[in-house]
This record gives structure tokens, C-alpha cells and sequence, in this order.
């Protein structure tokens, strides 16, 4: 499925700062990030890659996108997909879906379920045996028109 | 809580390869692996770090941890925290606890409980504002024994 007109994707940037902090409100608590910790951070996922014993691909570590309204330059929505090389699976990939959120102005419209095919996308042309996410139970159903299906129950442990 | 007399706690290393490939066999398929591969994927996750602003810390992007019993040097548990920088909570570290096997021989020694303390205290001292992780139904009272509750769901896609 591709993008409707007037929207592109690309990579988070640094001059995505303000935004991209904002649209994650919808998600959970952001708190209070400096400009210049914000670019240090991209740096660091612009710099991470996963290794590849056939090198023939540069696997990044981190895939922030943001999906753009190209009018206004409004981002409208935003996640990642996070990769991890383990042992079993015969060394195999796993993506992680993390920190998706759609700008409160642009919900209704289809752009989430594009948002992660953009990210599973990603992950499978990296080779990932598997691409997974959590999620509340609300949303299970939008994962499911995403092409996901339950997988198991996750467990968390706070500070 | 400490470990039984007789076992102790160390990374994984290269010499680990045919041991930890048979214990990872408990959790799910494993496939053919090659010894050099294996060395391979050890080097990039002794090398991969995550950033840490203050620099106070060196943070392992991978952690991969086996329980050792002394006498016979026979891996009796393996499991692995997966370390995740976030923008969401002031550029919060989140850890994914993976792959935990319990090498049959040793199951129903308290052995798992041990694991997940380990990889815990691990996570909780790089500073993880949360640690994760993604089980079978079955095993959710296990995990809440280790401190765990539930979070949410896990979906998945696969190729
Ligand atoms: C698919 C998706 O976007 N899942 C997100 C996860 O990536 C994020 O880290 C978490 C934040 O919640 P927290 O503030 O409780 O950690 O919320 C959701 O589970
Ligand atoms: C806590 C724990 O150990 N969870 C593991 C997960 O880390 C592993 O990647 C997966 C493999 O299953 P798969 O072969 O279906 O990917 O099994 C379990 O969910």
C-alpha cells in the first residue's frame, strides 16, 4: 500500500526535535529533553548497525521514520523498528516494533497501518525471521488489519 | 538472592558455542550454525555499546549470560538483556530480556528465578527505566514470581 498524496517518509532528523517529542505525547510520558541531547541521541542511532556475515547489506540498529505532511510540514505520525541479532533461528533477525504514535490531527486516516508496513518493510528487507510488538488489548485489532497476529502476553518489571 | 552453592554466573564465550546452541534447543529452533559464526556474532556483541550521555557507564548493548555448574562446567541456564535506547521517557533505556533456556537437567532447582535476577540487576543498573520481556501463557506465574506483571499483548508477523 502506498502513501496517500501530499505525505512522504523519511528518517527522523535533528530538526524534527520539537515535533517528534510532541506527537510522542500521545503514547506515554516524553519529560523534559535538551536540543543537543535529542541530536546526540541520532547520532548514536544514525552510527549503530547490526552485524551481517554476508556484509552485504548495512543493517541499521535503530529505523526512526516519521510520515510527513507535505504541505504544512506537519509530521503526522511516527515510530521505529528497533533490530536484534540473536542465536537461535540460525543467527536470525527479530525487529521490534517500538514508540508508534499518530499526531492527534491525522488520526482516522489510515496513516498508522501505513506508518508500519513502512516499518515492517523495513525489518523483512533486512531478513528478519520475525517482526514483533507490544501492545494494549485496544489496539490488537488494528495490529491484526496490520497482518499480525497474537503471539504472547508481555510481562514488564519497573524501577 | 544468591546462587546455589556450585554455580556461577559469567558471559557467554566462544568455547560456549556447542553448549549454549543445545540449551537454546528447550526454547525453539536453533538451526545449523557454523563455530566461526558463532565467534562472529560474540565479537559484534562484545563490541556493540549503547550511548550513554554522562559516559559514566559502558552499556552493552547485549547481554548474554550463562549459570555455570562448577563441577562438571555444564551450562545450566541461558538468557540474554537486550538493551534499548528510547526518546520517549527523557531518553530512556528499556531492556528486553531474551532467549531464556534452562538446560533440561536442571529445571525445577530455582535456577530460571536466579537467571532473571541476574539479567534484572543487570538492566536496573545500566539505569532501564523498565525491562520487558514476552512469554507463553504458561509461563506468566513464573515471571510474576520473578516480580514481573502483565504489561500488554505481543503480536507478531512472520516471513
Ligand atoms: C507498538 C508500540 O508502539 N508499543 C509501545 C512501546 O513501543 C512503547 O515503548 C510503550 C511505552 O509505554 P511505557 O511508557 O509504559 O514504557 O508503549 C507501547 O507498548
Ligand atoms: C522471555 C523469553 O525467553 N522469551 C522468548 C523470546 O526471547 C524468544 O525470542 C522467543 C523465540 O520464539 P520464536 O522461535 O517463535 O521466535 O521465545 C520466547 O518468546
Amino acid at each position: 500500500m502506498s502513501l496517500p498524496d501530499g505525505f512522504y517518509v523519511r528518517r527522523v532528523e535533528e530538526k524534527d526535535f520539537e515535533q517528534v517529542t510532541e506527537t510522542l505525547k500521545v503514547l506515554t510520558t516524553v519529560g523534559a529533553i535538551a536540543p543537543e541531547s535529542f541530536s546526540k541521541l541520532l547520532k548514536h542511532w544514525n552510527e549503530a548497525t547490526v552485524w551481517d556475515e554476508d556484509n552485504s547489506k548495512r543493517i541499521m540498529q535503530y529505523n526512526p521514520i516519521v510520515i510527513m505532511d507535505k504541505r504544512t510540514e506537519t509530521i503526522a505520525a511516527t515510530g521505529n523498528i528497533f533490530i536484534e541479532r540473536k542465536i537461535i533461528h540460525e543467527l536470525g533477525l527479530c525487529g521490534h516494533i517500538e514508540d508508534i504514535a499518530v499526531n492527534s490531527n491525522y488520526q482516522g486516516q489510515g496513516l498508522g497501518k501505513l506508518l508500519i508496513d513502512q516499518l515492517v518493510a523495513i525489518g523483512f528487507g533486512y531478513g528478519c525471521y520475525k517482526i514483533i510488538l507490544d501492545c494494549d488489548e485496544k489496539n490488537v485489532n488494528f495490529y491484526k488489519k496490520c497482518g499480525f497476529s497474537n503471539a504472547g502476553v508481555e510481562m514488564q518489571i519497573r524501577k
